[in-house]
């Protein structure tokens, strides 16, 4: 019997994007993560919304790419299984969830994370729906079990918002969070600030990628509340979910010429303070640093001794955000303890 | 006898600004840094331009404080003490090395952490003076000999440069640095952006505080190369220092009417990359993250993975400074480990 003893076997719901992305990039790095924390990664589940594979021994990553890029589906792969709960029934250290966010329902993201706590599992997501839903539920029951739930990649992506309040403010107290959270609605209010129409801005994000055929979660906000959720769960520890948050979006807003020539802009500012929770386009100073180009991301933390710090970066895109799914992974390891692998 | 294991005792050397507003915070948040890190520092020795004192059994700071505000120095106060070599002589665990940065020769701050080496004791400083002359030996000799030379409170005061790239940005190699690393040059340029004259625009940086009587280090450049030093050892592992720098400071420097209409400033920009280290005014996009009002201060880091990062906060002021310290002590506390202190 092969000894799997110091791998950690990982069962990846969800393949779209971020998914392949998370595929492609563990291949990638394979040697540096043995190398310098003797993680062992060995995927040996996964599903997309059409089937499942399994291979206790650890799936073929290349091979597996290659076919669901080629059919656009893992059906017919060679390690298909059918009838059978992934995520509960399969022996694992930790639960990969990338599939969409759904900010209705959570789902299907909840359940594939209560299974995974339900049997033992830590979990690492991008999938902001689920913590939109029930983030304070969610980081008590795990806390509770002893697992781990990370989620570095739900914010920001690529640019560490939630590493840099847990490791470069601990100590303080964060007292207000302010932040342009959406990539496609800054690119959008952007190029209206140049003159363009909300609609022709709109679809220059579709045709570059920033947008989603249906844009309604950036347009009206409820990606920004999302992340504002988590983001003010993990600074302020204020227990809230979607449903505390007031939001509004970005459909309506106008940049007159008016407001430039008084040097304001409009930013879609999602905010958190002692007054409450709120997403809202707000009139702003065009210096100040939350104002940012493009599809950027920009974030104040105000903190009780230091003031006010912005942390400025890309948002999310599939390769940043496996780039975070990674970085937890190795956070975990460190957490679950620094033993060699034997194989 | 009283016993002192588990304490941190503390030799302090200078007594200006960040040195006094070090032994305030030091005293307002004792019981705090206890209950939380089991950090119980006792100030055992300190030192101004003109005197010393020392008590081994911790000196009395709110006293201590009183006597220096009052009289402007240390002589006369109860435990001054004469023709002793405080840092060497002085049993202590750490030296908090304050006094005013000299970017000609490094002292008198270099001698204070070359002794304290000596003796085998830990160094945390806001002195910039030392790391710009000799940061790569310095760095090399306090690792050699197990001790620690903690530095967050050379860049940056209440922002954590240094902290970011170390904690949030692990694992990325970074490729290039820029950053607009000095208050009181970035608050002239934002005032002569608005129609003021450079001598103009120096006054009011001299009567806000912002600039010293003898402004040079700050417009001529220097501080700011320090600082690039600093920012490039830590977050590049450039080995370099000072001389390796590129050094221009804004005299001279204009903003024309065209500049800004074609949507362009300057800036006093500090970058590290492949071709070298330089301190130079640039034209640069008002829309740049950079480009931050007032006194601020924003550091671009570009990583190879997850692409440019800005930060942008306050710069050094002597609280900002003297939280910069205490963070410094704690994270000593926790590397020298949790022992629980017995009294």
């Amino acid at each position: 019997m092969l000894s799997l003893v110091g791998k950690m076997r990982i069962i990846l719901i969800g393949l779209g994007v971020v998914g392949q992305a998370f595929l492609e990039l563990l291949e990638l790095e394979k040697t540096d993560l043995y190398g310098k924390y003797g993680l062992h990664p060995v995927v040996v589940a996964a599903a997309d919304s059409s089937s499942m594979v399994y291979n206790p021994r650890g799936l073929d990553v290349p091979s597996l790419l290659r076919h669901k890029r080629s059919r656009g589906t893992l059906r017919g792969y060679p390690d298909e299984v059918l009838d059978i709960d992934l995520v509960r029934d399969v022996d694992a250290e930790v639960v990969v969830e990338v599939t969409p966010s759904n900010f209705k329902t959570g789902e299907p993201g909840i359940s594939h994370i209560r299974a995974a706590l339900q049997t033992g599992k830590h979990v690492i997501t991008a999938n902001k729906g689920p913590l939109a839903i029930e983030m304070p539920a969610l980081v008590e029951m795990f806390q509770h079990k002893g697992l781990r739930l990370l989620f570095s990649g739900t914010v920001g992506g690529g640019t560490p918002f939630l590493r840099f309040v847990g490791k470069c403010l601990s100590g303080e107290r964060i007292v207000s969070i302010r932040g342009v959270v959406n990539g496609t609605t800054n690119y959008i209010l952007n190029r209206m600030e140049e003159g363009k129409s909300f609609q022709e801005a709109l679809r220059e994000a579709q045709e570059k990628g920033y947008a989603e055929a249906d844009p309604s979660n950036d347009v009206d906000g409820w990606d920004s509340a999302a992340k504002l959720v988590i983001l003010s769960n993990w600074a302020m520890d204020l227990g809230v979910t979607l449903k505390d948050v007031s939001v509004r979006g970005i459909r309506g807003v106008e940049i007159t010429e008016d407001m430039l020539s008084r040097g304001k802009t409009v930013r879609l500012i999602a905010s958190a303070d002692e007054s409450g929770l709120r997403v809202q386009p707000e009139e702003i100073d065009k210096r100040d640093p939350l104002v940012v180009p493009g599809a950027l991301n920009a974030v104040s933390f105000t903190a009780e001794i230091s003031g006010r710090h912005t942390l400025i970066g890309k948002g999310a895109g599939g390769r940043e955000t496996a780039a975070a799914l990674i970085r937890d992974l190795v956070e975990l390891k460190l957490y679950l303890g620094g033993a060699e692998p034997c194989s």
